[in-house]
């Protein structure tokens, strides 16, 4: 997003047929009944992990749609899982888009399923800014990346419905304060839901696993 | 970066005109007689860290341009290390561009300097394309971000001179590879300067000051 005015107006242009595509996309997932979370965390945040977590533990049917730069690795690991799984390989493109999205979910049963996470681009900048048609994004932190960084990346963190601080099991090896990080969120976007865990230890997966419930209305 | 060949084209403008910016940047830096070094990681890969601990050890003068979305906190921690430090706010955008630089540099004291680093917005994925002026590329992987990112985001290690592994006193919490993430390396960029290190424990930073010396040309 370098300078220059010209620049700027057609990247009004293009967000602006993104909206659009976007809308679209939201009403193709409500009219199928699908809940739809969009996962966005830096690269090595552990999105991939918890999503197999989530399949194996939730008991929903759930669709996956993952972006990626490049390879098709984390597809096969939820697929390995038990989800509905379509790779986006981006072929550079630093975030998703709802024109990628709107190709991706024509190969996923919808009606067969109900839940659907978008899994973005591994970045905690980019993807902020484009609505895929989701009902919610889902910001992932994971604790080694340091409890600085809702006040650093504000955008996302204002933005998301619910944070997911991942990879728990390492606070005692690290400097990094559960009670800072809750407090820099409560300021920047006062009630936004927190849920603490850990893929490898299983701290948390209950708790998130009772959220997804409550917003697929699978009951409680 | 989403599809259209009006908004490509007017990205290869931008770039280009990047480019010779970058090409200014490259000689005025040449002049002052600076090696200057670009690095490039996640959020929370341990950029500042690394360059405190850098500051603190290798006894050479250091000026730093930071780049962040937001938020001055990384250049008051390496101005406290002792180096100069200029901070840029991107304000929202991704990756720093040359245009940037050109400005922030212009605050440093350059002839008083013998090594400059610049440290990129944190993202794996948009500050590869842009060419600041830089004489190297350094890519940051820390060990909890997993083995597998260089597959996954090849477009940066194969442009980098060197790459750091960051946090490998965080290795026996993991199921991190050093093997795994050293052959990738080697098939994605035969050659290529692989530096494990910890900034908690120490490991590898003597190695790092020795390199960085050898580039400063200030004798081995």
């Amino acid at each position: 997003m370098p300078g220059g005015s010209r620049r700027e107006e057609i990247g009004q242009r293009v967000l602006s047929a993104n909206d659009r595509i976007a809308a679209e996309n939201r009403a193709r997932f409500k009219a199928a009944g699908l809940y739809v979370l969009n996962l966005i965390g830096s690269p090595g945040s552990g999105k991939t992990s918890i999503l197999e977590a989530t399949v194996r533990r939730l008991g929903l049917r759930m669709g996956v749609i993952q972006g990626d730069v490049q390879t098709s690795l984390d597809a096969a690991r939820v697929r390995a899982a038990g989800a509905e799984s379509v790779q986006i390989e981006t072929g550079g493109a630093c975030h998703l888009d709802a024109r990628m999205v709107a190709r991706a979910m024509r190969e996923l049963p919808l009606e067969a399923l109900d839940l659907v996470f978008i899994e973005n681009v591994g970045n905690l900048v980019c993807p902020t800014g484009y609505d895929l048609g989701e009902d919610e994004k889902v910001a992932v932190l994971s604790v080694p990346e340091g409890d600085e960084k809702p006040v650093k990346y504000p955008a996302l963190f204002v933005r998301a419905g619910v944070v997911l601080i991942n990879k728990t099991d390492l606070v005692p090896h690290t400097n990094f304060s559960m009670e800072r990080v809750k407090g820099d969120l409560d300021k920047l976007h006062a009630g936004v839901t927190v849920l603490a865990m850990s893929c490898r230890s299983g701290e948390g997966l209950q708790a998130w696993c009772d959220y997804l419930r409550r917003r697929a209305g699978a009951g409680n």
